[in-house]
C-alpha cells in the first residue's frame, strides 16, 4: 500500500473502487463491516455500488439507489459491471452488478445527480429525542440490562447511540413498536456526505426486534433516496416497519443530519426472523 | 383479436405480455393508460413489467419492484428482457428491461414470491377517512371547485373517491401539507391483485399540488413493495412526502385493502415541478 493511504479512513478504504488493467472495476470487500460471522452489511455494500456508479456518471451523488440482494456477500475481491444509462445535465441512469467468486451477489439501478444546498419547500420535521449524551452507546458485546449487543464489525465502525425509548428491546423488555432510533457516525472520525448515508441507511438491527423477534433479517431488496448534503456531526436515523406477516418485513428508514435536515429516506423489504 | 378476448379486463388486456416467436416478450402499450398527452402512467408500466417477471419465474407474485424511469414512455409494441437471478423456493431475482423505439425506457429489480393469507404479526393501521360515498368523485375533466381535475386517461381507467380532508388543491384551496388520500379501483370491475396494486402505487397527482405546485411530477425511481393478497372492493390510498427540496419530491404510498389490511408500500424519487 502506498504511505499516503495510511490517513484514509476505514470507510473509504473500505468502499474502495479501482480501475483494473481491462478497464472494469474491482473492489476488495473488508471484513470488518460485518453483521455477524463473514455476512457483510447491506448499507456498506450499497456504498461500494454508490462508489462505482458515481466514478462512471457525469454527476458525483448518487440521489436514488435501489438493490435487490441475490445471495449473501462475504469479504474479498469483487468486480463492479456499471452499465450507463440515458445522462443529461440534471441526473444520470446506471445498472450495477457488484459480482464476487459465487456469481452476482447485488444487482442495482443508480441515479446520480448534482446535490445543492436548496432551502427545502417543505421538509418533515426531526423527531423530538434527547440529545447524543444521554442515548445509550450500544458497542459491539455491551449488555445494557438484557440482550447483549450482538459482537459485530458494523457496530465496532459505526458509532451508535439509541433512543432510550425505543432501546427496550436492549434491556429485555421489547416495547411492542417496531420502531428503533439512534444517533450515528462513523468511528474513524470520517463525516458523513451521500456515501455515509448510503452505509446508514441500514444500520440499526432489525425492527422486529422490539416486537421480540430477535434473529437476523436478511435484506431482500433495498431502496435509498439521498435528499441532500449531510452538514458534518451525528446523523439520526429512524427505522420503522409497517407489517411484519408471512415471513416478511418492512424497514423503513428517515435520516436527518445535525441541523436537523432530512437527508436521507429508505425502504427494504427483508425476511422476517422466525 | 380472438373472440375469448372480449371478456378481457383494459387493464389485463393493456398489461398483457405475449412470447414471441423468437422466444422473447413483447407488449402492446395502450394509450388509454396516459397521464398527459402520449405519456403513460409509471404504475402502469410497472404493472408490465411485474407481468413480464412473473411469467419467466417459479413464483406468481412481484413482491419487490423497482425500476428507473430512463426516458417518458409513450403507447405502442415494446419489448421486455427478463435476465433470471437466484431462484429458490421462498423466492425468485430477476432483472427486467422494457425497451421501445426509442431504447431501453424501464430498467427494474424484481422479487417475486408466493403470497399467502397469514395473519400480520403487526400491521400499520388503516387511517381514519370517510367511507367511499362521502369521498369527492374525480372524473377526468371534472371541477371540484378550483383546479379541474386532468383529462387523462388514468383518471378514466381508476375509478378515484378523494378524501375531502386532502382534496383541498382541487378546490382552489390547497392545504399545504403534502398528503392525498383516495380510494380506488380499477373502472372495469376487475378485483385487485398484487399487478393492480403495482398501478395502484403511483395512481395519485403529485402531492405536491397540496402545497400549490400544480406541474406534473416526472418519476425517476419507483420502488414497490407488494405485502399482501389484497381482498376484493375498493384499496385506500395515501400519499405523502417527506422533503420538497432543489427541484427533487418524494412519493411515499401506502395502500390498504377493503378489509382494512396493509397490502402494499411504495416510495419513488420524482422531480417536483416547478
Amino acid at each position: 500500500m502506498p504511505q499516503s493511504n495510511e490517513s484514509v479512513t476505514a470507510f473509504d478504504a473500505g468502499t474502495a473502487v479501482r480501475r483494473t488493467p481491462d478497464g472494469g472495476l474491482a473492489a476488495e470487500l473488508d471484513p470488518g463491516w460485518d453483521v455477524g460471522g463473514s455476512i457483510l452489511n447491506g448499507g456498506y455494500l450499497l456504498a461500494v455500488i454508490g462508489r462505482a456508479a458515481v466514478l462512471d456518471s457525469p454527476h458525483p451523488h448518487p440521489v436514488a439507489v435501489s438493490a435487490s440482494y441475490l445471495r449473501a456477500t462475504g469479504p474479498g475481491p469483487v468486480t463492479l459491471t456499471v452499465t450507463p444509462g440515458p445522462a443529461g445535465r440534471t441526473l444520470a441512469h446506471a445498472s450495477v452488478v457488484l459480482a464476487g467468486d459465487g456469481g452476482a451477489s447485488l444487482s442495482a439501478q443508480v441515479t446520480t445527480a448534482t446535490l445543492g444546498d436548496d432551502a427545502p419547500v417543505y421538509s418533515r420535521p426531526m423527531p423530538d429525542i434527547p440529545p447524543v449524551e444521554e442515548c445509550l452507546s450500544a458497542r459491539a458485546g455491551d449488555n445494557l440490562g438484557g440482550h447483549p449487543v450482538p459482537a459485530i464489525g458494523l457496530r465496532e465502525r459505526v458509532e451508535t447511540r439509541l433512543d432510550p425509548a425505543t432501546a427496550g428491546w436492549a434491556m429485555g423488555r421489547p416495547s411492542g413498536e417496531p420502531v428503533m432510533r439512534a444517533w450515528v457516525r462513523l468511528a474513524d472520525g470520517r463525516e458523513p456526505d451521500p456515501l455515509a448515508l448510503l452505509l446508514f441507511a441500514d444500520v440499526l438491527p432489525p425492527t422486529s426486534w422490539s416486537v421480540g423477534l430477535m434473529g437476523w433479517a436478511p435484506t431482500v431488496q433495498l431502496q435509498v433516496l439521498v435528499r441532500a448534503l449531510p452538514a458534518p456531526g451525528w446523523c439520526l436515523v429512524e427505522a420503522s416497519a409497517s407489517e411484519i406477516a408471512g415471513g416478511w418485513l418492512d424497514e423503513d428508514y428517515r435520516i436527518w443530519d445535525s441541523t436537523g435536515r432530512l437527508v436521507a429516506q429508505s425502504r427494504q423489504l427483508a425476511r422476517a426472523p422466525r
